[in-house]
């Protein structure tokens, strides 16, 4: 008989990883909930019609497809096979796996327009499934978090992603981060000032890279995308903003970028946005404005986000921006928003390794209770039924077996307290109360058992 | 441009239907914790070859399977093509979604049995797909809710299951529910006392559809079995137990069904079981004893369990029971289990159509903010902070709008307060304070608007 194996790219999450994951989604949710978003779940399969061409060429090829049911092939002809796969995907699939969570949320939106309140927010906490070739940190399933408010252009919704990334980080523990914030229209002001007006795209895919490959590789590339030497020298106070503070970052923007009046909105609009964080009593900021920052630009029009976690050489844990044409391919032009999207993964990486969990994340049964005979159930039950109706997780040990065996599964499980219940213990009323982390034992009346452990 | 739609058999949660989604989740979840059972998921994807065999024929159909990335027609021939869907499929499909929770959970214990303390106890809350004809009450996405205890045989773990349940529908409010119960052992003894030894598994079949099609079609499908009209008349007693109070039934079953072992030994597990559970301190037990309940049998060798709620003719929103050999199919024989599986889907329309969810579910922010002017957005975002301090959902209307269109989306959000700051509130610090469903209106300061929304 094989061995069973797990497909590559994909994980099972055990006990303890689960308890660690279960805290970073009821963190996150509890935090949308707080801001006004509104859960939604869309289905893992949508049609590949809805899916095909939002994500670009690659996109396509990395969307798990799903083949028809029932006689799929009985209508192929050697025509079609010989016409290759991608011709031939169509006619034996007609849907796929969600890729992410915004194109779903935009035909929700387009499907239910009629009954939204707008603006309407929404968060979302599934997975997501992408044919990516597996590597570390890279999984072909993983969640994503995201919340999205869209039929404003408020930048009121801005400033409160800016306070909800702050709120998240605390709750779940992640003091050191930082927010990294830019605007597409600054990116656009940069191109126009270096005289390259509308080339904000090949601009930032190269500047994108800038962590990775350094300054000098940078410009090379943009020599190679046919920017000038003078668009080059131009750029030159780009990479001079790395210690400044905000507020110096924001003058020096609109300095050196005072001919273009997308640039100076831009800025403004950072400015107003950061203004409105700061009203609402944003405490703490740890944001950095980085107008090298671009995500790839995507569908991004005004503001861009990015959260890292310092100290640890893990990529961002969030990132998002406002967006003009969400639902534009699907006949619903010019619905704005701004959204956020956290990557539980990659959170439970940065925690895992900076050993951020609160103490006891991980743990599960608090009581285990051991009975030594069929009489000292008779004890046991109504105990571990007393546990439970006071919130403490607690269960029987089901099977007699020898002590010894029932503390290793105490200890497998990081089971803190066993109540051991033997024929004395049965006679007195007076229970034998172990601490295994402690080795400590000592004698409690059945009735003080909860309140014994709850104090602890 | 073609309207979006859905996959069928497959649907979108709003907003509350979710909210009241999360709290059949989260109230499962908690009382499963609290008996001991510990967290695990596993992915949407397994290889076909842990899937396949595993649910019958019909089952291999029903499994939704995914194409292969990359070129998987290049190496296909017509002769491939000719051979039929059937034969196609593995050649471009190594993998399929889910069917079910506990082919995972057994490929999951085969493939960590070195790791794991046993018993092992495990819950597992996640979305299965089948590739069902949809119909009313039947998607083809659905969430089951499963736990299980394997690695132990002790009658400990059916009370437990029976307490469970028990907890489970108290906690979601659903207090008029019947537990149905039954032993393979006495289907197996009843088999055996009408002449038909080993023949429970067509006797069950027909018994099965007692409900539907009533005794007289279930004894015309016995004969068509092959039942002798001897056969038949020893079954009469097993349409007499409808009235009978458990006692009364374990004493009926154990006098009928007093020439077989196996009989006598499926009434003493029960017997056991409910002692076990009362022991406990079970109260208001729901539990009736149906010696026709098998639930087609599958691989149940013990307890079979079903759950239906009184009221509704919706099916059965929980079943399970105790079974030998689920690891066996990978190569782990003899493991013996429990475990119980919770419809979120069915329970969902049950609590819907009976009314029971509780007040507010369904409900998200608490407090909306209106200011009317940018000055007053200086007094409505520090308060938007101070509530969510307080775990209050809180939001501010982004945009500066007309009174009506923010009242309009209060109600449609249905958010129970609205704060209205104008001119004269930014001055005087008394903020008019909105209730939304009464309409009454007041003027509370600042400072106290916390507390006075927590007070309601």
């Amino acid at each position: 008989m094989q061995k069973p194996t797990l497909p590559k790219g994909t994980r099972d999450f055990g006990p303890e990883q689960m308890r660690k994951r279960l805290f970073i989604f009821d963190t996150i949710r509890q935090t949308f909930q707080r801001f006004g978003f509104q859960p939604l779940e869309t289905p893992s399969m949508e049609n590949l019609s809805t899916l095909m061409g939002k994500y670009g060429d690659e996109g396509d090829q990395l969307l798990f497809k799903i083949l028809n049911s029932g006689d799929f092939a009985g209508s192929l002809t050697e025509a079609d096979l010989q016409a290759g796969s991608k011709k031939l995907t169509p006619k034996i699939s007609e849907k796929g796996l969600r890729y992410d969570l915004t194109v779903p949320f935009a035909r929700y939106v387009v499907m239910n327009r009629n009954n939204l309140p707008m603006p309407f927010k929404r968060y979302q906490m599934q997975p997501v499934w992408r044919a990516d070739r597996p590597q570390r940190g890279r999984y072909r399933e993983f969640y994503q978090c995201d919340a999205d408010v869209v039929g404003t252009d408020s930048l009121l919704c801005e400033a409160e992603i800016i306070l909800m990334i702050h709120e998240v980080m605390r709750n779940l523990g992640m003091q050191h981060f930082t927010l990294k914030i830019n605007n597409r229209k600054i990116l656009a002001g940069i191109a126009e000032a270096i005289g390259m007006p509308g080339q904000e795209g090949p601009l930032s895919v190269a500047i994108d890279k800038l962590d990775k490959i350094g300054k000098d590789k940078v410009l090379d590339e943009l020599r190679e995308r046919g920017f000038s030497e003078e668009a080059i020298t131009k750029l030159e106070p780009l990479f001079g903003f790395d210690n400044a503070s905000t507020a110096d970052t924001l003058t020096m923007l609109a300095s050196w970028l005072d001919a273009s009046t997308t640039a100076q909105q831009g800025v403004a609009e950072l400015q107003e946005t950061l203004q409105l964080a700061t009203m609402a009593g944003l405490e703490n900021a740890q944001i950095d404005i980085d107008p090298t920052l671009a995500r790839g630009l995507s569908y991004y029009t005004g503001a861009i986000f990015e959260v890292k976690a310092n100290g640890v050489s893990i990529g961002s844990i969030s990132g998002g921006g406002r967006y003009d044409n969400l639902t534009g391919a699907f006949g619903m032009p010019g619905l704005s928003g701004v959204g956020i999207s956290f990557g539980v993964d990659r959170i439970y990486d940065v925690m895992d390794e900076l050993n951020l969990f609160p103490a006891g994340t991980g743990q599960g049964t608090q009581v285990l209770i051991v009975p030594f005979d069929a009489d000292a159930r008779g004890v046991a039950l109504p105990l571990v039924t007393q546990l439970r109706a006071v919130a403490i997780p607690a269960e029987v040990y089901p099977d007699l077996a020898k002590v010894k065996k029932m503390l290793d599964y105490a200890n497998a499980k990081q089971i803190p307290y066993v109540v051991l219940i033997g024929s004395e213990e049965v006679q007195t009323g007076q229970l034998t109360v172990k601490n295994m982390v402690t080795g400590e034992q000592q004698k409690i009346a059945q009735a003080d058992v909860a309140s014994f452990v709850r104090q602890r």
